[in-house]
């Protein structure tokens, strides 16, 4: 099956702001965006309540503006991978949604995100998302981060009770963050979103929504990340982007940093068969003009193929299937204790001295990373 | 009660060696180590099997070291408070112990940890540590990490059968790095050890063992990580020092690099009852002397007691606490949905607007940490 | 002489935006900031030109606000430390301002900078601030950096000019920064700057402006830097704030991070002479209130007081003195070679042996340090 | 010209030893070394002088072990690219060399450069490298930093002089690294290297020597810092690697990591027409055999000339010359200022809402990279 590509509507929305200056594009019309990116060959799209529909926007007019986009997505065929709710850009979010300290801003905020689902199940989505863009601290002594946990999961648990009831079909996937745009963000990774899901009323429900940049800011191995949540059954949506380690959120477009981590990273998705969308949560560089926000995302889809077909190609060549050999790659998927008894083992200990002088031939494995890489094997 | 500190003998016995140059500062007789952190007020040490008795010592001479050591243990009152494995030092671990490429290096590592076991529990350990020091790859190819993963979890189960056939009242904690000595290491921070532990056997059986040094190296909160392990129940040891955010393992004295972060720390173990040890995992500066050494170990007890009086007595001022009302930090406290249904709460979601304007005072709150910090206040 | 603290516009005035969500607070009418700044007992305030005069407004206009402001400085007393142009908000400053690869932006920004220039010197600023906030890129292959250093040259030595021509007073400051909003920032350190500034026709006439957040947002040691800055003679100004390592430019307010750091600075600073402004390039967390922003404001001053008056007890106390000794932290000032010839030094490594025993004492002091930070000596 | 490769003895010599485990390969013979280095193709090696001579070797040892290597080197048709002085290795350097606290230390740190800068004469190194791996602190009290600067000229100015007096053809560069094995480094980048040089006596004999880990470690851009000392006629040597950014010091094969930074420097080395060595300073990954060691000294040359090759054939495609003429590339090379007036730019500078539109093709530009690097165009 080909990969199902899809986009935000704020990824190529993106006008181009940062902290320091304003917009440099006009807005898009969700609708042109949506006709734009099935000319590219995305699957679909996805968005936030407030991409499609603003704050503030009276009931009449949000139906409207519901059809008419539901209309845009028929005729261009195109699907609707995720929904979220916009938790993080409304004043009254600044400190925190579900863990906002003001039980009435948390309030607001699982209310927001039930309108917010019933949009999602409207347009057909498969994954709701939750990104905790403002559950965290500058100041830690603000908040107790047991409290903080205990908020959230009634929050996720009350959600997806309202999902059962509603009869949606929705699975939801949680966005891990170490911070920006606050201090210190909960649930800063995939295993402690991992560890997170596991104390809900609901687990089977709820999976990760992992994205390269966020992990990349932590300097952990996106791979290692995405392996642990496939391992769990529980990578159930993924963003691409690429990001520098230990910066500010980028979201360049995928495959700009790191060429290597995201040549990994697909393989594993394809090797894993993940077959959710994959879905790209970048913008393009503040200094384009509208065309360059079209070569960015012909460029994410470009690399993603790309890499793909090296992954493909590497994974044939007699050379690195005898090189993965050598390094034992295949040997780590045997049990280690397969029956014996701690006598055995135990015993076995004295060989240490002995298993000491063996190599793994991770030179020449990585070596072949590289050149199917750079094309020259 | 007075907080039970611990040192691993492999600390003050630090002999000073790094990547760039040898030691500067002889070894120590684990017996005089005990005796000297006696007379320092310590409660107990910790040990990895090797730190006692060195690989390779015959059975007989092992008997005589561990006689020895109970002997210096008992006269110096000293407690033994957690017990591990040294499954990084020896070079046939240089691939990794329980996530070797090699079955033969899994096997003898399994087997090692049960003859460390063995000694731990002669030794009346209170917690068995697991740390993956060489459970990583720099090669990411070299490696599935779902195979490594499933490695992992078969040996902790077995492992941990084994203390339930043996009797031994041995709990364990993994304790999580993201990286050094291994480009990347499995199990990188406290949220992927806690999902970790959700999927073994006996996962009642285990818990975490965070150290500040090897979440900071990550940059994440190292508070809100143990926040998260208290919130589970599953902080059952810690590892107290510092460390610069982004650098290689600095292991420096506790409370020597970010006081606010340790001030917060402190204040957290203690208000959440926390009775484990506060070990330290630390040693003292590369250019010390042996009297450098006692200093330092002195220096991290003090900081501690320091850090706890300054908790205590922050605490307890009217300013704090009409801070911490201001925030809302005790509001957090409360359910949010507390049986309303949905209409209601997407009802209140029309409230944001309103919302917005209050303030949460945490400039005032974090400035009285400050304040209490430098005895200013 | 007490510390002259001074304050930017844009810093009390700060509005709340961030990458993630629009303002929470008002915008501040510049006149009443400078009231409340005097009120609080600051020295002074600094701006950008868009601050005072946003960009557009008519020159008839600009006369009236520019008047209007002097008044407020007048009748509250307080001075202009330091002026800068805003040459990153503007839209057309999105590839770089003296260093767009459009040469009409950079004539532009030339040409704008050497208006705000006029407007500073008319204020009575002591010093002309340069932050290359937009000189850089996210796709290095985009600009050599040969040719944009060339161009950056260019413009500050045509200004340098400028202000020799017009018989202003002011002396130049560079402000490195590493990253954010550019991917990669020319003249990323203080290092860097410094270089930058021994290439320039008017050396003399620049020095650099070290900001607490940028050097510490690349884990570089921001006293080492300032040192160096120091031994060079080109501390003309200091941007005081509080970061932590590896994130998105936070501008905490001073302290907020890294006490120890915090308190080596000020005691370098004040031992050193500095007579420049502390000037505080930092805001309120997002989410406080009005009332929040002057508890920020009076927060960077106290602990800037705070630590000073530290520092001065740490450096009376008879141990500190006994413990620098020890850790030969005055014997460093002394020459090392002092006319002795190439065989007498050849031969004195022989001793290299016999001097490895030393210890250095600097557990010791770094303990007398943290002490003196938590007031229990 | 063909790239000039050298290794040094310490990188295919490198035993596997790290902070947490000991050798896991046999030391090699230098003289082994050199003949496999020109088996595989290198140009030439390079020391520090214990690699050669250990500390403490008796002078005619020495001098029967120096003419061996010479045989070696002549046999085998390999010259000498750099040679250094170990500073950092002997316990008595615990403090630093010549910025230790003891001023016998610093005095046995310059003789024991200037016996090393014999060697390195006798051997006919081009160039003669400074890598303060100890001049730095981990408790900053203890120096200031001024004071350790002065020492740091002092020791260069007196080897400067040496060097002169001696007659020898040695050029001086300076190696920056921002921390490890100590807490911070001093002259921690690039840019702070090139500043100091232009502190010294003899400012024109002494250049930089920047390595990609570290400046990688600080999250530095590394094409844009060899921009900076190509661009003062600085750039005298190089050390070639790969390293993740905010960790340990990993000194990859290079072109294991961030491959577009690899392409995009050895593009800038080859494009402005660098002459020195390009010198690995690398070493095998620790779970390499010997074989290993051979295939990642293969493989860091290899993909130094498969990185030439695309950059050639990125620069000869019509597709990417259009691509940087739309970025505005060349435009940066031209004069921005030229001789107009200060009237004439004041002027322009209402041009900027004109030139706001532009949009420079950096996605473009950026995705050619990529497709060039993955060999799909």
């Amino acid at each position: 099956m080909d990969p199902r590509f899809t986009f935000g509507l704020w990824t190529v929305g993106n006008p181009g702001r940062d902290p320091f200056g304003g917009p440099t594009r006009e807005p898009l019309d969700p609708a042109d965006s949506v006709r734009k990116l099935a000319e590219l060959g995305a699957w679909g799209v996805s968005l936030h309540d407030d991409d499609l529909v603003p704050w503030g926007t009276a009931a009449a007019e949000r139906d409207r503006i519901v059809a008419r986009f539901k209309s845009a997505l028929e005729e261009s065929g195109l699907g609707v991978g995720m929904a979220t709710t916009n938790l993080f850009g409304h004043p009254a979010f600044k400190d925190g949604a579900f863990t906002s300290n003001d039980r009435a801003v948390r309030r607001a905020a699982v209310g927001k995100a039930m309108r917010s689902i019933d949009l999602g199940a409207e347009l057909g989505a498969e994954v709701y998302v939750f990104w905790g863009g403002r559950e965290g601290t500058e100041a830690a002594v603000a908040k107790d981060p047991r409290d903080a946990l205990d908020r959230y999961r009634e929050a996720i648990d009350v959600l997806a009770d309202y999902v059962v009831e509603q009869g949606y079909e929705l699975r939801f996937a949680l966005e891990p963050k170490p911070n920006e745009p606050r201090g210190d963000m909960f649930l800063p990774t995939i295993g402690h979103a991992l560890h997170f899901i596991g104390t809900l009323n609901r687990p089977e429900m709820v999976g990760v929504n992992p994205e390269v940049a966020h992990e990349t800011m932590a300097g952990l191995s996106f791979v290692h990340g995405v392996g642990q949540a496939l391992w769990a059954g529980k990578l159930f949506h993924i963003d691409l982007n690429a990001q520098r380690i230990g910066r500010y959120d980028q979201d360049f477009r995928f495959g700009a940093e790191d060429l290597k981590e995201a040549f990994l990273l697909v393989r594993l998705l394809e090797r894993a068969g993940y077959e959710g969308p994959r879905h790209f949560d970048a913008h393009a560089y503040r200094n384009e003009d509208p065309d360059g926000v079209w070569e960015f995302a012909a460029g994410c889809m470009r690399t993603y193929l790309a890499l793909a077909e090296r992954a493909r190609h590497f994974d044939s060549l007699p050379e690195v299937r005898e090189a993965l050999s050598a390094a034992g790659a295949t040997e780590l998927a045997q049990p280690t204790v397969d029956g014996s008894g701690p006598d055995d083992l135990k015993a076995e200990a004295d060989a240490l001295d002995a298993l000491a002088a063996r190599g793994y031939a991770n030179e020449r494995l990585d070596q072949l990373v590289v050149d199917v890489l750079l094309g020259v094997r």
